[in-house]
């Protein structure tokens, strides 16, 4: 097949919304504990004040704060200790002038108090308490509603769950979530020479990688449905591509190496029941000879066979477009670092540089990995990419770039 | 208790480890496909060469280079065809001069080829093949063992899997491996004024967090076997304690707000078996009132009730600790950016500011996260940290600094 009219990567994501309109992220609702890595579905709001009370945040004696104006090493304020609240305790005690409450860290402060006192400051002789220092108003409180205002939101939709925000949901009481569905793959690697991992390995075969990487990368925010391998034959292809559609939101198929797989890839999408190629090759490299299509409402990529070009079509375009259905924020990991080589652009396509780093005083120096088509090797030596625009001459060493997480 | 004996931060794991001189990461055999994240227990090496054969980069010729020599567009170099390589077969053909045979990309050469020609350079009239340029020797062939030697060690003990390191060990055979096994995990959140999922909340309670982010911050390396609220009791807590240590490796005492519950920590871990508290605090902010102590050979740490300051202590101290277990490589994910405002250190104390990062004109612009302790909104405004040493005064506006993500 011809890879002439090739896609621009800045067009595609256009293309396959105008060509699956319904194509979108669903809802799911899930348990806490089971939620990180999740995305959220709706902003999430709160439905009361963090602290619900006017919280004490040190071990010490609640008192009126103006009481203690004046109070000095010298000449300290004097208070008439009147009991303490414990933790835990919705308590109905009421502080009077010229008194003191013990609170606890945590505990509700009583009313009429307005700030805190910590215990280091203290002096206690039987029912009096001495201090020798002034306090402020509010000092070592949090106000009702301080931390989270009811109604506030606390999470936005497109919120990636992380450790720390499920502590904030679990202190509101959400122990349920909904977040995006996952998408259900299916990986189809295909190709004469490919041997599994429960087949005979024989010289001049080529063991199954994509359907690794692929699955392995998709773990993070979809699931693998099916894996399989499939021979260069037209109508097992067919066949094994319709049975997918019907199980999976999107299919992946991985050509082996041989270009004459694309023929046969391009040719049963276009036989599906309604079936259409709409992008014959992105002007990428690598990454080149992808093409995608549908089926009705389900998205099928052609990767390239290459590993390489294989993870990097599939984390430049598919895991950006599922990231997009799924409205989620901070996207791109990303820093800066100064480049180690000059680097050339390749005219009319957006080129992906695979790049490692090191550190040298202080600065981040990036590295770029070459090496032939086809190397395995280069995924492993490599942590990120940097991108060189097809409007770019390319980069000469020195220059600041910005690197890009995989 | 008092905190006037606190360690510093670059002692820890050295008391630790004098401590409890067993302590160390065990070996799981574990299958491929369940192997995303985990730490490799050894260095793997390879067994074969890859390719295992002289492997075509391209659909071409395979030619002698030599016969190519001086052809043009004006006086072509002529072969005879002799038939072709299939995708997958051990080619016994042998090439002679002046003949060439077709191979796709990813088959055989056969014997006495060295280099291919591109299809897109070929013209064929019959059984003979028309080129008009040159190719030099090995051109569009990656050869035997060029992408991995045999013996050639692949990846290294404390590796982390990731999806390409997944496609590599595939392109090996390597279907299982040696891993660091998970660190098993107690985590017991103490406090009269916690509620569980499953308790009725009532005002001047406060809901359990610190169980919530430490189990999902541990679910990236350990396995959580545990998780349990534990009142105000001594006898219940020692009971308690003592029932974890014997299905755990280390256990998580999460205080609850109040500094009453390190003395009553402090006291249960001195009365276990082979029990002893050796770290009473640590000289950071937050996470100053962090007690470290064992029961025999099983690690117990005493984490701050606040829950910043715990997930802080746990990601500075216990994952290091982990991490330097398992010998991981690649441990600090950072990066540089210009912090936005005026930082002051704590004298004494090294300082752990939260931060945020903003963009502006291509650079990262680092922002401190400013709050009341205890607040748990801090932990979702920030997204990483800066490290104030004792011995700084602290950082002025405009200053490059070294960010490290959570």
């Amino acid at each position: 097949m011809d890879f002439l009219k090739v896609t621009e990567i800045k067009d595609i994501e256009k293309l396959i919304f105008e060509k699956i309109p319904t194509l979108k992220g669903n809802k799911e609702i899930i348990k806490l504990e089971n939620s990180l890595g999740r995305i959220l579905y709706e902003d999430i709001k709160s439905k009361e004040n963090i602290p619900e009370f006017n919280r004490s945040t040190v071990d010490g004696y609640a008192i009126k704060s103006r009481e203690s104006q004046g109070a000095s090493q010298g000449i300290p304020a004097f208070f008439t200790i009147k009991g303490e609240v414990s933790m835990g305790e919705n308590t109905e005690k009421e502080l009077k002038s010229g008194e003191a409450i013990y609170v606890p860290t945590g505990a509700m402060i009583p009313a009429g108090a307005d700030s805190m006192i910590m215990i280091e400051y203290c002096e206690i002789l039987d029912d009096t308490l001495l201090i020798h220092k002034p306090v402020s108003k509010y000092e070592n409180i949090m106000l009702l509603g301080e931390d989270i205002k009811i109604d506030e939101i606390i999470l936005e939709k497109g919120s990636q769950i992380t450790p720390e925000n499920v502590g904030v949901l679990a202190s509101m009481g959400i122990y349920q979530l909904s977040v995006f569905k996952k998408f259900r793959f299916s990986i189809i690697s295909t190709g004469d020479e490919l041997v599994g991992e429960n087949e005979e390995y024989k010289k001049g075969k080529i063991r199954d990688i994509n359907s690794y990487t692929l699955s392995h990368a998709i773990e993070n925010f979809g699931e693998v449905v099916e894996k399989k391998i499939v021979r260069d034959n037209y109508e097992t292809l067919l066949e094994e591509v319709k049975k997918s559609t019907e199980i999976s939101d999107i299919v992946l198929i991985s050509g082996g190496s041989s270009a004459g797989n694309y023929d046969y890839t391009s040719k049963v999408i276009s036989q599906l029941d309604g079936g259409e190629v709409f992008i014959h090759g992105i002007s990428i490299k690598p990454g080149k000879p992808t093409i995608v299509g549908k089926s009705n409402d389900k998205l099928i990529f052609g990767l390239p066979g290459h590993p390489i070009s294989s993870i990097v079509v599939f984390n430049i375009i598919v895991k950006k477009l599922i990231e997009k259905l799924c409205h989620k924020k901070d996207k791109e990991e990303f820093y800066y670092g100064i480049l180690s080589h000059n680097l050339h652009s390749t005219p009319g396509r957006t080129t992906y540089q695979m790049v490692n780093k090191t550190i040298d005083e202080g600065e981040i120096i990036i590295n770029p990995i070459f090496g032939k088509s086809g190397m395995t090797t280069l995924m492993t030596k490599s942590n990120g990419y940097i991108i060189l625009d097809t409007d770019t001459e390319g980069l000469v060493k020195g220059s600041r770039v910005k690197v890009y997480k995989f």
